[in-house]
């Protein structure tokens, strides 16, 4: 926390700012802190309004500035220098997105795909000839998954690795111009070698996705065989050298395939520790995980910084005077603009709760302490909770962008670069609406395997074993089964809405009706021809991605609430628990006419919500300075001009000003005044 | 429309396209079709990757093209060069937004705001001396009526210009920081003179903002007196040269004040012929709501291009093959993508058709041909339409972006960076969120004309009567009101929600309900003293906006369903109308929540709803290309590498190759496939 931010007014109660903070740093508060302090490094800003060539080599320099600095080497084994940690490793790398987004997503590429690859899916011989290299950054390389027409449906992607057992090479083929890889991190400009899938090909069998290391270029360029394209200018990301790949029979030895899922012998036997081939592909596609867990996290602190800066700037900034001729009104006591700004600190927290214990999930399963079924949780969790936050940031910086003005539209208030930059975060690393039916996929194979234990309860027992690992008794569903259809007076039902229990039962109750509802639509399908089946899935698409949605948006209200419950200051966790009503009722008010449709709420119960949310935003007002403070970024994470106090001191002058005008003889009389007084003067004359 | 564009494949009833497309160009189509054939001209392309300074440059030189090309002169008087003609202007100049909004935009500070100030607030000797250099670029000029301290709130500017009778002259003077102008175009660097807002003092008195013409920069620099600030980098539009102004004690000449609406004698005598200052200031700012409607057209036209480009790739394509193990899926049959596009279709056909009667209504009013009413309907009309039409174009930027998935993140492909630069779109010219207050006050003074007029189908009237010029009958409302509570079959309820008219009841019953509900919660506040009479607005402030809004979507509903039913073809006539259907439907299901609560709709009606949009969209899906063609751009507007037919190429030659490769010897067999066989043959063997 720095000490020059500004601090809302004492209020009873009050947050205790810092122990908050230290609340939401979470388990490896150390590595942020560190992580911040480099962030906080003038030599890894982003230079606005530099070209796309010296963008890219500035972010090039500060990648090897990072190596020096000992900052992206956690997760690598610690035979080799690093420090098997896996959580850790996240939560600094996402940090770095403050710092400027292509630095953080060029990091990624080399540590976190690139050299994650030959980690996760080579074997030892792999990690002793390339790790160091990579490490250092002596190998910048390209993760050469994605091809220009297949991204999410990686399992079809074109490009062939046939084993040639004269020679004992895999030859790496693309055989036509859509299965040339594309947007590739470093294989514009920087990259010497790729980690790049394609169909493994031995002894007239197709072995499905596999990968395998490509050296791609020498000092003097493209190796024979490999060609690319440089994808030019994107919409943000410009540090990032993002192109094209290709290869014409392109010769490695045998040894180059990662083997540790899939291997070929000499003769071209191939063998696998996993039998089946579809688990195989989704164990080795598994192990990349970590992109969207670090996704959903640098998406969670691009919207603290945002929000940060947007809420400090509504603290100061004036504008018209409703309530008194002399003083113009702060921008955030306006209704309106309390209702633009503190759901999204309240999704902020949701997603920053959230991700906490995404981040744990994941450090369990990538330490080793965890089985086959919690690695499925966990790619279940990423792909839930990666497609809200990522548009959740694009959302909240766009409307803190808004909420400034045409101040917020100047780059040097940040708002409009950190947009550029993510928006791609919700396309890449798995696109969201593909990441939700995933989800979906997996709610409705799961309510299936309960359907067919015919145990009534057991769905809304699973959503909710899933969502907070304790379930509800019977008894307690059916009495609030009779509370919704009481149509209680106003004051009973605003004690309705803030129960917790109330908020927690219409989010699960939402989740296991949808999917009961799919379910049901989509029961014999699998019975019929291919093609009708899949006429019958498409006509419910749309519903089985809102079902996944609102599954995500359950497990950020519980992460939320559970945060809320684990405080110690009494203020603090009063004020987080209207934070958390903000969060659970608006998102019950953005799918108000479903509840009502589904006769969970009663009309009378939904006309109280509104009211009773602006209500909460009215109390949470004073605190919202507060909150977005103890997010813990300082003046060399936000670099906003906005949010130095400048616009304070601007607002200060001109009130001292029209102070002193009015105190003195040469205040001009306003033509207004002038004619009612003359008005006035003309009547008592006559 | 572009010959070389898909059309999509035959079915009935069928989209006349080219017929479509000059409905839709309207009633200045041949201006129009001039501004395009020159937007379709690689000199006014926006040149992507340029530095600020070089895209400056660029665009001050396309201004003088402009010029040469005559495309800017039709708003100026006849005598002068120009042709008198308003609507015309402003049709030809909105189009300039798909060449590049940096030059639409200049183009507009420089002719529409600069220029346009002398024209309509100054007087003859004005436009004698100064118009012939602003029409012809000798005097670029900036349009100073913002300040850093106040946008949105014009009135409470703080530059002042004080009357000196001893040398007949005004002192221009800014007092302190916060009244420095700011975010001015042509003020960066390229400006010269400026008409610069201020407070208009003389013998004591303040007769509040007047305009003024001031000479700011030669060929050294500014002035002296003069200072300022490059705004540098923005979010977007770099191709405009922002900045801020600042005055001390500057000495203009008495003839340099724009005198219609309010003159100062050489003695200093104060004159206007208006009286009232707040009716003379109301005045003066409603000359420049051609930025408005303006920007209402560009946002229009912005969508449009963006559409034609996603929709031409959804209908190339594929992605997962559900139906086929040899087809993969075009992306727009998937329903999840009809969703995201084809109501977005819907919503560019209503702002265009809201647009282009918007226009007339312009042209009627600024041709001199209408009263001070409809000058007022004028700005209440372009204060509603202006924040839907911006804030449409920036989520259909967005989605077809998305949509695109990586491709559409890469320049070329337009959506980022058109994306960039109308973003602002929605803060300038009019804040969106200040102007829906705006249109919701006038809603408000409306209805408290009408209320006291005790007719208790008053408001009812008015809103219909707003909407469309025709009145409901009382009995058909009470009919209404009976179907509304009557719970049909769901056969029933589809023909129920279909019905143009149901549409529109429940679109008129919205705004006249939520404008009712917020006037009785205010009733009464005017009496209370001004700050608790703030507090009790303010606390109904989101609904007022949300008012607003629910009004400017009836008139853009009622301008889609009269121009459908000027639609002479039948196949156009049916198309359209289901287009009108998704409009209407889609708003009352984002409503869905507000629909239930008030009991306008049951939940059995409800519940019909989203499964009805849904076999709509599947219906016209086969007619979304005809849809986007019709708003016929051409390659040389659209200049996206996904729309140029590129992704069927591929996709045509990997679907050869594996069919090539099917029907040859050397196909490798799939190891699930292998799997299998040998499974079936142990079982065989067995």
């Amino acid at each position: 926390m720095s000490e020059e931010l500004p601090t809302s007014a004492t209020a009873s109660p009050r947050v205790d700012v810092a122990a908050l903070g230290e609340h939401l740093l979470g388990r490896w508060a150390d590595v942020r802190r560190t992580a911040r302090e480099l962030a906080a490094d003038e030599r890894v800003w982003k230079r606005e309004g530099q070209s796309m060539d010296q963008h890219r080599e500035r972010v090039l320099d500060q990648l090897g500035f990072l190596v020096e600095q000992k900052a992206v080497h956690r997760a690598f084994p610690r035979h080799l220098g690093g420090e098997d940690q896996h959580g850790g490793n996240i939560a600094g790398f996402e940090e770095l997105v403050v710092a400027d987004p292509s630095l953080q997503i060029k990091a990624g590429v080399q540590w976190g795909l690139f050299g994650a690859a030959v980690l996760h899916l080579g074997t030892q011989q792999h990690h002793d000839a390339w790790l160091p290299d990579i490490m250092s950054l002596k190998t910048p390389g390209a993760f050469a998954m994605t091809e220009i027409g297949h991204g999410s449906d990686v399992a079809s992607i074109a490009t062939t690795a046939s084993y040639d057992p004269q020679t004992e090479e895999f030859v790496i083929h693309t055989p036509f111009r859509a299965a040339w890889k594309d947007y590739l991190g470093n294989a514009g400009v920087h990259g010497i070698a790729a980690v790049v899938f394609a169909q493994l090909m031995t002894g007239g069998v197709n072995h499905g996705v596999h990968a395998f290391y490509v050296p791609i270029r020498d000092e003097k360029g493209f190796l024979p065989g490999v060609g690319g394209e440089d994808d030019g200018l994107k919409g943000g990301l410009n540090g990032i050298d993002n192109g094209r790949l290709h290869f014409d029979h392109v010769r490695i030895p045998r040894s180059n395939l990662l083997n540790r899922y899939g291997d070929v012998a000499a003769d071209g036997t191939y063998s696998s520790p996993i039998e089946s081939p579809g688990r195989r592909f989704f164990t080795m596609l598994g192990t990349l995980v970590q992109g969207r867990v670090s996704l959903d996290g640098a998406a969670t602190a691009a919207s603290k910084v945002a929000l940060q800066i947007a809420v400090t700037y509504a603290n100061e900034r004036r504008q018209f005077n409703a309530s008194s001729d002399t003083t113009e009104e702060v921008l955030l006591d306006y209704q309106r603009h309390q209702r633009r700004l503190i759901p999204r600190i309240a999704k902020t927290y949701a997603m920053s709760f959230a991700h906490e214990e995404l981040l744990e999930k994941f450090d369990e399963v990538f330490s080793g302490e965890s089985n086959d079924d919690a690695r499925q949780d966990l790619e279940t969790l990423a792909a839930a909770l990666k497609p809200l936050s990522t548009w959740n940031a694009l959302d909240i910086l766009q409307e803190c962008r808004e909420a400034c003005g045409g101040a917020g539209f100047i780059t040097k208030n940040r708002f409009t670069s950190l947009r550029a930059d993510l928006d791609v975060y919700v396309t890449f690393e798995g696109d969201n609406n593909v990441l939700l039916q995933l989800v979906a996929k997996r709610l409705l194979a799961d309510y299936a395997d309960e359907f067919r234990k015919l145990d009534a309860g057991a769905l809304t027992r699973y959503v909710v074993r899933r969502a907070e690992g304790v379930a509800l008794n019977q008894s307690g569903l059916r009495q609030l089964a009779q509370t919704w259809t009481d149509a209680g007076s106003e004051k009973r039902s605003a004690n309705f809405l803030k129960d917790p229990q109330t908020q927690r039962n219409l989010l699960v109750e939402r989740v296991r009706t949808m999917v009961a509802d799919v379910a049901g639509e989509l029961r014999g399908a699998a019975r019929l021809p291919q093609d009708q089946a899949a006429a019958v899935f498409n006509a419910h698409q749309d519903e089985v991605i809102a079902a996944a949605r609102a599954h995500a948006e359950l497990l950020q209200w519980e992460a939320f609430n559970r945060q809320v419950e684990a405080l110690d200051d009494p203020g603090t966790r009063s004020v987080l628990a209207w934070l958390r009503d903000v969060f659970g009722l608006t998102l019950i008010e953005e799918n108000l006419g479903w509840y009502l449709m589904n006769g969970l709420l009663s009309g009378q119960r939904a006309r109280t919500l509104g009211p009773y949310i602006n209500r909460l935003l009215d109390r949470l007002r004073e605190h919202a300075q507060d909150l977005v403070n103890a997010f813990g970024y300082t003046k060399d994470h936000l670099r906003a001009e906005i949010a130095t106090g400048i616009e304070a001191e601007r607002q200060q002058e001109a009130m001292e000003y029209y102070r002193l005008l009015r105190a003195s003889a040469h205040a001009p009389i306003d033509e207004k005044v002038l004619r009612a007084r003359m008005k006035a003067a003309a009547g008592a004359s006559r």
